[in-house]
Formats: C-alpha cells, sequence, structure tokens
C-alpha cells in the first residue's frame, strides 16, 4: 500500500490534454461568458491547505514544470518544457474535500485570501519558470490559468489523460 | 493542513460531467475505434494499490455511490443515485504513481491482475448498488467503464468538474 505519513500543505492533480477550455469569466446580462483555452498539453487542478505558505511555491513550480508526466510523439515521457507543451492551471478548492458520512467537509481547506495570494503566486511563478526553459518559450507555447473562486467550467479532450497527484 | 496518516488502498478521483466518452476499444486494421459515454452524471477514475483486497469493495461502492457530489438543478449537492445521473468508472493506474525526482514510480500499485480482479469487482457492485436505488434504475441512467490496461482516451465536458479525491 502506500504510505502518506505527513501534513499536506497543497493538491494538485494533473491530466494530459490534446486540448482544453476553461470558462474565467461567467456570462452577464450585457457579455457573452470568457474562455480561455490551450492546446495539447497539461491541465493542473490546484487545491491549497490551510498552513501553506509562499515558501512552498518554488517547489511547487520546480515539480510542476520539470517533472515528466507528457507523453511526447515517441512515446517517451518527458516534462512539460521539453515536449513542449501549454499549461492550463485550475484553482479546484474542492480537491481538499475531507469525506464524513455522505458529505464532504473542506475544513482544511485555505481561507479564501490566502488561497486567493498563493494561486497567483503559483501562476506569476510557473510562468517566469516555463520562460527561463528556451525550449518551451520560443516554442510559441503558453500557460493560461482559471479565475480562483469562479466555476470552472470545463471542457477537455485527451488521448488519455494520465491522471496524477502531486502533495506537497 | 490535512493530515494523512494512514495506508492507502485504493485511490479515487471524482468529476462531474455533462457529457464524457471514452475509448474502450483501439482502432485496429480492420476496425474502427470502440467508445462508450455518459450524459450528466460522473466520472471516477480509479486506483489499486498493492495490499488492497475485495474486503474493499463494498466500502469503496458504498462512498462512491452515495457520496453527495453531484450538483443538483436547484444548485444543492445529491449523491448520484438523487441526481439521478450517469457514472463512467475510468480505471487509471497512473494515479499510483509517486514522483523521484523528476520522474514517477509505480512500486506501490496493484499488479494487473490483482488490479484487473478488483476493478471487475468494483465495476459490478457498483451496478448492483446503483440498481437498488429506484429513483436511479428508473431514470434510465447507465454505468459504463473504460478497459482495464488500455489507453483511456477521454473526452470530457463539464459545467464545472467540482473534482474530488476520496482515498480508502
Amino acid at each position: 500500500m502506500a504510505a502518506l505519513d505527513r501534513e499536506v500543505a497543497a493538491r494538485v492533480v494533473l491530466q494530459q490534454c490534446l486540448h482544453a477550455k476553461l470558462q474565467v469569466k461567467p456570462p452577464a446580462e450585457d457579455s457573452d461568458a470568457e474562455w480561455v483555452e490551450i492546446q495539447r498539453g497539461m491541465v493542473m487542478y490546484v487545491c491549497f491547505f490551510k498552513g501553506a505558505t509562499k515558501d512552498l511555491i518554488p517547489k511547487m513550480v520546480s515539480s510542476l514544470v520539470n517533472v515528466k508526466l507528457s507523453e511526447s510523439d515517441s512515446g517517451k515521457h518527458v516534462s512539460i518544457t521539453e515536449l513542449p507543451g501549454d499549461v492550463l492551471i485550475v484553482p479546484q478548492a474542492t480537491l481538499g474535500g475531507k469525506s464524513k458520512g455522505r458529505c464532504m467537509q473542506y475544513h482544511s481547506n485555505a481561507g479564501k485570501e490566502q488561497g486567493m495570494e498563493l494561486y497567483a503566486h503559483l501562476t506569476a511563478q510557473c510562468q517566469k519558470e516555463l520562460e527561463t526553459h528556451a525550449r518551451w518559450s520560443e516554442s510559441g507555447a503558453v500557460l493560461r490559468y482559471g479565475t480562483y473562486g469562479n466555476r470552472q467550467v470545463l471542457k477537455l479532450d485527451t488521448n488519455g489523460p494520465y491522471t496524477h497527484l502531486l502533495e506537497f
């Protein structure tokens, strides 16, 4: 079995995609919904817990950008900068849920302000780290991300999501 | 922070969907790919670890079928049988990965035969449990599932995936 014997400050679920489209502003009376989209690359669903601090971000960014979870054309697993591919970061506080009976509780989740701040740091630092990789930045690949606190209306097209869980 | 201080025998990631389509047989020289699809409901990505046994299945099924993770039209969270909605179970051994440096290792995963057997039990018992709920079985809702060991080519359309992690 898998041993899990430590406290978790952030949880990320990663999925490969061929195309993904995420709503970043819901439709209003006088405006259509706004969306961001990515082509082949990686979707990262992110949740922060109470006790998480900015100190966590460099390690998270380094792992997320460098872990070999993207399948190249030859079938080899490479990092998103080696692919090179797009990145979509989705805030997903529900990932912090813990079941109690038939209901989910979110008592361990970071507060809204703290979560929002950490999320902003994560997206900014990911962009910065990705740009240090010439192969990624010269390829025209992009980083896109959802609006914290919004409903994350998402469409996803994969050639195998190859779902992974990373905890920090 | 979230405390995790026990061994895990199975890991499930759940996402709400409006529509999902999963390849269950890849295309061959003389045949097209085969797919299953579901409408509004829940996608469950499942991974078993070493040490998991059949004894685990009843508890997993009870949780997965009864946990209130589906959003009803009124915005209230209800179980998949109360919605009522479709279920798509996706075998996803990659969920058992653990990062070591830049690579993922799967040393804690159940062996192929053991995983296949547990997966078959899970899908069969889920179907059975779902059918005991008149509201679900009379609604025409369906359970579909992927082929163990295949590449899980997946297309997903959500109104907010509302991603949750359950461990058993």
